[in-house]
């Protein structure tokens, strides 16, 4: 998409108490949120839209930096501003499944496995369990792709003997909710969410295919199982450019 | 706290299955949880932990990765690590208060109002309070305090005419729920919080006291009435350094 631009902004509407910024972000948002903006478009430039909306170019950028700011384009030095991919509604609640939120949004998801050990856990990870420190746990590393592009890399503990042979059911499965499923769990609940944000460390970036010191949201979260015995203590780091976490009352 | 530092981890204990680094960060933890190593502290030197625990330093750097990783450790370029303040723990929910949060965790809670001004509602923001693009409100920009510290800043906005003169309530009592009390709305309810997370802009970070470039949590929330009228709908930023969101079940 060259300068010319697809934009359709109707004109702005002069006096009626709107900044001009706010009619130009709230007009381009609408135009993305519809879809007659697609993710991967390129606006047209600053100079551009401001002779197209017979506004200066402060105006115009003022108008960008709100549509960034709500994380609905990006600018890429030296390249341009870019229409972002939208963001995954992620709801946090009893029932949060990676798998199911990824699929009711019309996407492919799919967890890999990248490690996965029997370990010592340690005084939060146990705390969480309900264990004492130092008791054995299968600790999978796990990295989750919406159509394919990845949104969340996590640290899953589980309590051992109990779940000896999770990772390679999560392997073939590639999705916790199944795994489970494997091991006779048919249903289990969220008790908690902790939830923070960071920058990437570079090792992190990497594997989520990030470029390094983008911003990650951090969730530390607890399942049990229908009886209530606390099966799951999971660290996950999500994409805060991909993801949107929402809590429902 | 000089070089000596006054950690008391006890001696690791060897070949029991947990790696020495996770055993330094955990006795490390404990004690900063504990109060025993006080917010504001400063560790010994990677040297001086590696000679103690008769470690190697990249061990020590380890160990103490984690501790930042976890939120409980910062290390300040020429300066050494210090131990953080702990995180306020943020719970999210249909009860969500500022002021009863902070006092409950034993601060002090206070905000300040910024700026307020009555605008033409964006689409978004008439879109969560349920009324049209460019209806009235009342726009409040506000500075959350905890014990002095900045822990939030927000953009609120309300209906008018129902809420003409509310900035100058919240000015005065420093709490939105004291200055709806004043309006005669006795409770209030939140309906709905989106989360996401970003690097401050340079304007934000002076708001917050922060240094340019850390991370925000972004909080887009809506509250109704006992009634179920919607009567607030806020962009809320807060430090992610400072606090830590909870989602209960």
């Amino acid at each position: 998409m060259g300068e010319g631009g697809d934009i359709r902004v109707t004109a702005l509407r002069r006096g009626e108490g709107l900044a001009a910024w706010r009619q130009i972000a709230d007009g381009l948002e609408a135009e993305i949120r519809t879809g007659a903006l697609a993710a991967g478009a390129q606006l047209p430039t600053e100079a551009a839209l401001a002779a197209r909306f017979g506004v200066n170019r402060h105006t115009v950028r003022r108008a960008l930096a709100v549509l960034a700011e709500r994380g609905l384009v990006r600018a890429t030095q030296g390249r341009g501003t870019f229409v972002e991919a939208p963001r995954l509604a992620y709801p946090i609640g009893p029932r949060t499944r990676f798998s199911e939120i990824v699929s009711r949004a019309g996407r492919e998801a799919w967890g890999d496995l990248i490690a996965s050990a029997e370990v010592a856990a340690e005084a939060e990870i146990a705390a969480d369990l309900g264990l004492p420190p130092g008791a054995p746990v299968l600790d999978l590393l796990t990295l989750h792709r919406a159509d394919g592009t990845p949104i969340s890399t996590a640290r899953t503990c589980l309590p051992l003997p109990r779940f000896a042979g999770f990772d390679r059911a999560y392997a073939a499965l590639g999705s916790i909710t199944r795994a489970y499923a494997a091991f006779g769990v048919s249903d289990y609940t969220r008790l908690s969410t902790r939830i923070g944000a960071r920058l990437a460390a570079a090792e992190e970036a990497a594997r989520l295919d990030l470029a390094p010191g983008r911003v990650l949201i951090s969730l530390a979260s607890v399942n049990a199982d229908a009886a209530g015995t606390r099966i799951q203590a999971t660290r996950g780091l999500f994409v805060a450019d991909r993801v949107e976490l929402v809590v429902e009352g």
